[in-house]
């Protein structure tokens, strides 16, 4: 069911598509690395199992690989850029930079983004500051899926923020989260499983809680963190709001419904009311509050206390936010990335077509 | 069962009290001002019900009614602020000030604090940045009551973070909100009205989820937003890390655990690694990003399209994040604060304590 490819042939062939997408060698690079690090952290759905998609987005027109990023309005800490409809993939690791410059000179650096393409793992922008003593900070919005609290209308995507700060004898923590119960990612796996899911992820096209992975298919919509009124709905609402805004309300992108879809076979809205789709990104320099060192000492302290607490069930362990997608990263640069055969088979059926090499 | 009371003279009671515990003019009237917003905003938990705890903690010698708050350390748009152990009613609302100001001259603000008490609702000082066309952020600390996923341990606590955002015609969408599944406030409710809560708020002293909102007197936690790891609770973990972060480990305050008590009957941490509690408070104007007039439009646009949406019950509407509380303080300011007789009492009592003029 899973073969598992070095990282390397991964890599190789993710540049070979991208090149042939038309990405300068940077901007393939760049591309690749991000996907191969969503696989690397375990975060699967996110990884080299979206290349096929992100081409034939391209094949459509809705991804210029030749993208003149640009910085559109600024201050001191602040800036709008403009993604020229680039991968985003490619697009938040410029404003990241921007950002991280911005912070360097003033203590904090703040991005939005228009016009741009969906980013892949958040957490790969927010820890690019992170390397450099900052706290970094992404998000996105993405496709309306989700449905807020009392509504039979999917008006969200599952708008993910990321919060990564650095540790100093452990690995970062890294809070990184999609704003919906349960992301798309989450459903695909019971779809192919043929499994019911938990009740409070999706609602069906009446708007009634549903077990049933495909949903989202006959109408149905994704449901806000919290599941339900009772539960704290309105809460996910309310910071998937906050990512559309902080994104697209702020940049110039589109929002909420207006989103542009990520899947090829579903058009944009002939009525935009904006560019593209949205991120937002923030670099934060620790030592402007305190000494680094000191920062990362009481992170420290704190990671060992919460790891230390006192669990229900002995056998599981407070786990650190981060932590587990670190030890698929080291553990998965040696043995190798196992990628489900469906999705090596949708990639090498694209290496035919496209003529790469296949994996 | 309810006294309904003018915001006036709820006013002219709550001024007394500061007054009585030491509190300046100036104090005593922002103080009063920030609890009588809250019972204004329908917050009815956060405002002056809370009044004989502050009074509490300040005969314990744990609230400093005449704190030097200054800045520690800086950067142009950075400050860590040290709240001389103020009423964080008092330390919060200084900090706004310096965030704005840092926002004013370049872009953004960013104010982490260390040494405050509870700062009542997160929404005041957010609120006070909208007025100047910039985004507010603010969130606290708070006492331990909140166990992470997989813990039998209260390591956090309900860690509210609120982002504001000013609108065109429409009142400022304010996204303000505890992390965890439901504020204690909400069980006190339930305890009043004996009668039971919804599964997936606390868990009991064993780590079952529980249906008694009594479950935190005898050694149960409350839950995340998420409830259990199948609805995501390990994101409401994750938020609630980010704001224990954001505003302790990055201050140098008191941090999970160790945070301070709200209530004057349980002391302290006698090994405290920090000061107080924490605050994260932000501002971004508008303009560093692209015009106000136009996010406004555009922020106004998103809101109508999400008032409009369809919903599954025909009498039940979308609500847009601070509506509910604009219309509460209008109603409120007309009609008056209703409070209930248990805290009519509880603050007559105070009164006769204390010798100021009665409700």
């Amino acid at each position: 069911m899973f073969i598992t490819f070095k990282e390397e042939k991964l890599r190789a062939f993710t540049f070979d598509v991208f090149k042939k997408m038309g990405c300068s060698d940077e901007h393939a690079l760049l591309a690749t690395d991000v996907l191969v690090r969503s696989d690397l952290r375990g975060i699967d759905s996110h990884g080299v199992a979206r290349l096929s998609g992100y081409y034939r987005l391209w094949e459509k027109g809705r991804i210029n690989t030749k993208p003149a990023i640009k910085i559109v309005h600024e201050t001191p800490t602040t800036a709008t850029i403009d993604g020229d409809a680039g991968l985003g993939l490619v697009v938040a690791p410029f404003a990241m930079k921007v950002a991280m410059e911005k912070a360097e000179k003033y203590g904090t650096g703040w991005v939005s983004v228009k016009n741009s393409n969906h980013f892949g793992i958040a957490g790969y922008h927010a820890l690019m500051a992170v390397e450099k003593d900052m706290i970094g900070i992404s998000m996105t919005n993405a496709s309306p899926l989700v449905a807020p609290t009392y509504a039979n209308e999917r008006l969200l995507g599952t708008n993910p923020m990321c919060y990564a700060f650095p540790a100093g004898k452990y690995p970062p923590v890294v809070v990184d989260m999609a704003t919906a119960a349960a992301a798309n990612g989450k459903l695909e796996i019971a779809q192919r499983a043929n499994s019911i899911i938990p009740d409070g992820w999706v609602q069906d096209k009446d708007g009634k809680s549903s077990t049933n992975p495909n949903e989202l298919k006959t109408g149905g919509s994704l449901l806000p963190l919290g599941s339900d009124k009772d539960h704290g709905s309105h809460k996910g609402y309310g910071l998937s709001a906050t990512v559309d805004i902080l994104s697209a309300v702020l940049s110039g992108a589109n929002y909420g419904p207006w989103v542009p879809p990520f899947v090829a076979f579903l058009e944009p809205s002939k009525h935009p009311v904006g560019e593209g789709i949205g991120h937002f990104i923030g670099a934060m320099r620790v030592d402007g509050f305190r000494p680094a060192q000191e920062f990362k000492d009481h992170l420290d302290n704190w990671i060992e206390r919460f790891k230390s607490a006192k669990t229900i069930d002995e056998t599981k362990k407070v786990i650190i936010p981060g932590e587990p997608e670190y030890h698929f990263e080291n553990e998965r640069k040696i043995k190798g990335i196992p990628l489900i055969d469906v999705v090596v088979n949708d990639l090498n059926t694209l290496a035919e077509k496209i003529k790469v090499d296949k994996l």
